[in-house]
């Protein structure tokens, strides 16, 4: 290796821009710098993770150019310094983006540990562990992923089937196959079988790993990622590869376009308390709770009341006497409905924002 | 007679102070200065009812002096003139607020329509019917009370029950006694026996009728009533009764004070669609809905939802797949308690008060 510095480089992907969360969540305040869980967003929360300097060097960021200042102000709050905040100019989705941080690395062997900046993790020294644990086959040009535990037959996530156990390693395995977010009666077929885990879309490898990759199974958005990047635009950390160059790139997960083809693919099974806070279902579910299993944020007061998730925002919320629901406020906006059907809340946002036009 | 002028002399209450409808109403602005029921409120309303000049003269007002302003500006927005607005200094409830009106009356044999300011009335013409069937008991001294039909044991009414048939009468009967509010189970044998009405707090008579009755039954508030209004403070339209001596007089309500006492007591029967809009859920009942029994007003999205009432003030509200809700929005408040529970909002205005102030 060229580079003395063996430190892991975090690549955290700040892209997303979900509705999942409305009306909270919004394009212009997506799911990731909002301060759900607690007093920091999670957007800092994956900075926490990668605050130990002797194992980690400064983050990479790669998000979109709307979300700029929301970036730098809050990693500006969490003290970190970062190397670089790649704007992507326009939104490809996940492999391109990660090939404009692995082309912005300094050298070829970097280990990227790659993020998706909307997810919780409960117990970070558990995570921490999987990481370590699969620095040496990522220096072996494995491309790792990151496998949940399944507590359950979900069928919102991709899942990893483990192939053999790596030789030599401490518990991480070849990946024999991805399956797409399956049907209810698959999920409980994988769960029975064991060896399946939850795609969560945290990945280890070396730079120049997944550049090869990319060659080989994606040339085109390599030499888009390329061209886009050696035309960049740097203005202190900011990094904005050149929009016309960048858009010739196919748009395409990293699972598609990479993971799904290449050989030498490994998963590291963890099971540290993940969470996509995917919707207000799955928000419950990792929020405290009062004795009546209400999970409750701002100014709320609720007597006899059980199992509701009802989030304040700037208002005032007063509940008496109902069950299951999900209330939550934001701005001028409520938006009302029964636990357990957040996977509504989309088209309950389309909905309103129809009749508000009309 | 020594007044010429026979036509009826509205005397619109509009003390009342309810937090029944919280979070909407409240001191500051309390249920009859409100718009809840369309574009006019029911202050507004109850002017509308007495436009009619051939049969109305210019209406008295009794209100409270915080409420001034707003009674000045709806009046001036109905574009009706008043004889005056009467501004208690104190609350007495109603027996001495109508004592103020009656000694403002121009004549002794002026025939006052005493009518509460926050009730809904369907049908004007029923109302002015009955009305016009009682002009003339009330020019012979009756105290006449007006009794609606019930429509189910409600224990949130007073009765009344009718007795004879006052000869040469067409409808109208001499009051056998009056019931308080009572329990289910007598509510549902004054049903089934029949005869039985809703004392619905309007009231017809003469000045001197009212102010005799005052004299046998209550002189002391009769003789604090007078000496307030001879020392009243006169600008405008406005009559503020002086409050040292209007204090003296013992709070009572006309029904406690002299209904129940006085002899020549007649109820005239009516069915104008008549609700005292007490809760939400009473103004759920007389409120139009859609065809999935969903009662709106203001920026509401609703879908697969049923039986809810849902009222947005200023902000906007989007619901789905929830049934049986009151949904109540005002300012920066949302209240939300189950159909048929609207009886708890004093207590979870109390408890929002005290978690808001903790």
């Amino acid at each position: 290796m060229s580079s003395g510095d063996m430190r892991v480089v975090p690549v955290i992907l700040s892209g997303g821009s979900g509705t999942r969360l409305w009306p909270v969540s919004s394009d212009e305040k997506p799911k990731q710098f909002l301060n759900l869980t607690g007093p920091r967003s999670m957007f800092q929360l994956t900075l926490d993770r990668c605050v130990d300097t002797e194992f980690f060097r400064n983050p990479l960021i790669v998000g979109g150019t709307r979300h700029a200042d929301l970036m730098e102000q809050q990693l500006r709050e969490s003290g970190q310094n970062t190397n670089a905040i790649i704007l992507e100019p326009c939104a490809r989705n996940t492999a391109p983006a990660i090939a404009l941080a692995a082309l912005a690395c300094e050298n070829p062997e970097d280990l990227m540990l790659v993020m998706p900046s909307d997810h919780v993790i409960a117990n970070n020294d558990l995570f921490r562990k999987a990481i370590e644990q699969s620095v040496a086959h990522a220096h072996e040009s494995w491309l790792v992923t990151f496998g949940i535990e399944p507590t359950g037959p979900e069928t919102g996530y991709g899942y990893i089937k483990q192939g053999d156990a790596i030789p030599g390693a401490n518990g991480s395995f070849s990946v024999e196959k991805f399956v797409e977010k399956p049907d209810l009666a698959n999920a409980q077929s994988m769960l029975s079988q064991g060896g399946f885990h939850w795609n969560a879309g945290i990945f280890m490898f070396r730079a120049d790993s997944y550049l090869a990759a990319l060659e080989e199974f994606a040339p085109e958005m390599l030499s888009a990622a390329t061209d886009a990047m050696n035309a960049a635009d740097r203005q202190d950390s900011f990094v904005t590869p050149d929009e016309t160059k960048f858009a010739l790139a196919p748009s395409d997960s990293i699972d598609y376009a990479v993971m799904e083809k290449a050989n030498k693919v490994a998963v590291t099974p963890m099971n540290p308390g993940w969470s996509d806070v995917g919707s207000w279902d799955s928000l419950y579910d990792i929020s405290k709770k009062d004795d009546a299993q209400n999970a409750v944020s701002g100014s709320v007061s609720i007597s006899e009341s059980r199992n509701n998730m009802v989030h304040a925002g700037d208002l005032e919320i007063a509940i008496k006497g109902v069950d299951d629901l999900i209330v939550v406020a934001e701005g001028k906006t409520v938006m009302i409905l029964p636990k357990g059907k957040s996977q509504d809340v989309k088209q309950i946002a389309n909905e309103h924002k129809n009749s508000s036009q009309s």
